[in-house]
């Protein structure tokens, strides 16, 4: 039986959500894989609470629905301490990082993560902002690929939820050359675009998107092509092993699109997506986030509104497509525990 | 550097693209991965080529090519020395096991894995056969997960080629309890399903697929639905956790269907496939392959007739589909590479 503590960076929805199947999963982990995991820390914009014996996962998760944080639990509270204090003091074995993404600094998240594997400590992230403006300092001190002894580095939530997008990147296609990935890797811009085929206004769109619970009330992110364009560099990194950081993607969003546009495209049997591109071209990799039309044939023109997708074409392997459906952050969190399993079972 | 000797068992279409691309990838896995293989013994039907320093590869194939088998090899060439023989005699790290299918015995592929794994070496499989047969027998001797110390089996080319169904499946959904698995796992039945929803016979379009290469001149195995079936045995054994054999499998082929019920089925907006079905009941799972008309907006009702695909449905993942289109052995060999590489370097 290996038996692991957690320190959860961020108490939102994915964390929350993991909290949910850390119960749900519990009797699982141990019958097939003998893992058990305790949460010993947790912190959220608040405070934290505390416990190196493990904390009440129901207890936190009813103080977050009554609106209170994690720090008014009576006996772990722990008013006025940060995820970075946490990281640097608690004893623990995996960070699970999930605090929001600033794309300016990276923080708190990106302390937190270098405090985790300066320690030695693993570290799994679902906060793509350290590892889209960081990767190569995240990636220098913890291991990406299970080699024992060091520190691990993991974030397979970050790009796609539960789809298996870096696993299947760097591990399935280990052994070959990746000669182009294109992917649809933002479900606000996907689900605004497929609405807007059918002669809605992208501002209509948009509203309905939010109405729904699907986009942010600043969706600025995701419409201009930051969100793809943070993953795409995540893939850059993990998956192309090339030394990327966002700013070096040429990134155009979906706001300037019209419902004539799409309609137009659909006329001719082509679909326009919001597409990441990453394409070999024989002695580097150009990387891009665009609107592109593409035939009804391919892959990504084929995916719904609640889909995101990725192409990958190598030398020998052909084309292997990944797709996923999701609506609520339980996959996103799933991904995180599949990546602590992965540290904890190898 | 990792250095590992390889056993080639059949060297048909299979194992020829394994020795291509072990040329093609070299310097790469030497770079990337700190891996050398060398081939030190290769059985055909005729004979064997043994080599303790590494046999030649260009003149394997060559002699291949000009109709010799690979006992001719001078030097190197053992008539009337089998696979079975090499897998129990010979030193060597990991046998890739590419001969024929048989249904029936299994042989000769069964008595080479259990040869080999009995002997503490690992075997790598792209022959359904031993697998769809005796999957308890090999998962007793052979680990499938990389515990150190042990004899590894792996066979991630079985079941739709470069596509990663098992791994995904097994390493990306070991967290979660799977609900449902629909797949298309058969390329010709796909193909020949696709092309008669134009309006062409089951007869013409079987004819078409063999002349141009992807159907077998005896296709019974694929168009009855034993070739997917025997894929669902080793889904429902390594991904599901479920001992099976493919003759607990509910099977029925496509050689009944009419283009006039493909046509239909099209004009009430569905698709009619061959699908994998595993399905939960809260007890088993029930598993079947079958004609069966779907939604067009079901992910398998979305694939072109030269694709295949797996849609996994999980309490916690949502539902992640993998689709692939290939359309010679490459791939196939690929994923041998994959597994042999796993093993290499974990």
């Amino acid at each position: 039986m290996s038996s692991l503590r957690l320190l959860l960076a961020g108490f939102g929805n994915v964390n929350r959500s993991l909290v949910k199947i850390l119960l749900s999963q519990a009797a699982l982990l141990r019958a097939r894989h003998g893992v058990a995991f305790t949460v010993v820390g947790v912190a959220d914009s608040r405070g934290a609470a505390v416990a190196p014996e493990g904390l009440p996962l129901e207890a936190l998760l009813a103080a977050k629905a009554a609106g209170r944080g994690v720090d008014a639990l009576p006996g772990v509270g722990r008013p006025g301490l940060d995820a970075i204090q946490l990281a640097r003091e608690l004893d623990y074995d995996l960070l699970m990082e999930a605090t929001p993404v600033n794309l300016k600094t990276g923080q708190p998240g990106l302390d937190a993560c270098l405090a985790a594997l300066g320690r030695g400590r693993h570290a799994v992230l679902a906060n793509k902002g350290p590892l889209a403006l960081a990767f190569e300092r995240l990636a220098a001190l913890g291991d990406l690929d299970g080699r024992p002894g060091r520190p691990q580095l993991r974030f397979s939530a970050c790009v796609g939820g539960a789809m298996p997008t870096v696993n299947v990147g760097r591990r399935d296609l280990a052994g070959a050359r990746i000669l182009r990935i294109e992917a649809i890797l933002n479900g606000t811009s996907q689900g605004i675009l497929r609405m807007m085929e059918q002669g809605v206004s992208y501002a209509e769109a948009l509203a309905e998107m939010q109405r729904r619970g699907l986009a942010e009330t600043d969706p600025s992110l995701d419409v201009e092509g930051w969100d793809a364009a943070n993953k795409l560099t995540i893939i850059a990194n993990a998956v192309l092993r090339r030394p990327t950081t966002v700013r070096e993607i040429d990134v155009q969003g979906v706001t300037a699109l019209t419902a004539g546009e799409l309609q137009a495209a659909m006329a001719r049997g082509e679909k326009i997506v919001l597409r990441c591109l990453a394409e070999w071209t024989g002695q580097d990799y150009t990387l891009s986030v665009r609107p592109t039309s593409l035939p009804l044939s391919h892959p990504l023109a084929r995916m719904n509104g609640d889909e995101m997708g990725i192409v990958f074409e190598t030398d020998i392997t052909a084309r292997q497509t990944l797709t996923t459906r999701e609506t609520d952050p339980i996959p996103t969190a799933s991904a995180m525990l599949r990546d602590a399993l992965d540290i904890a079972a190898p």
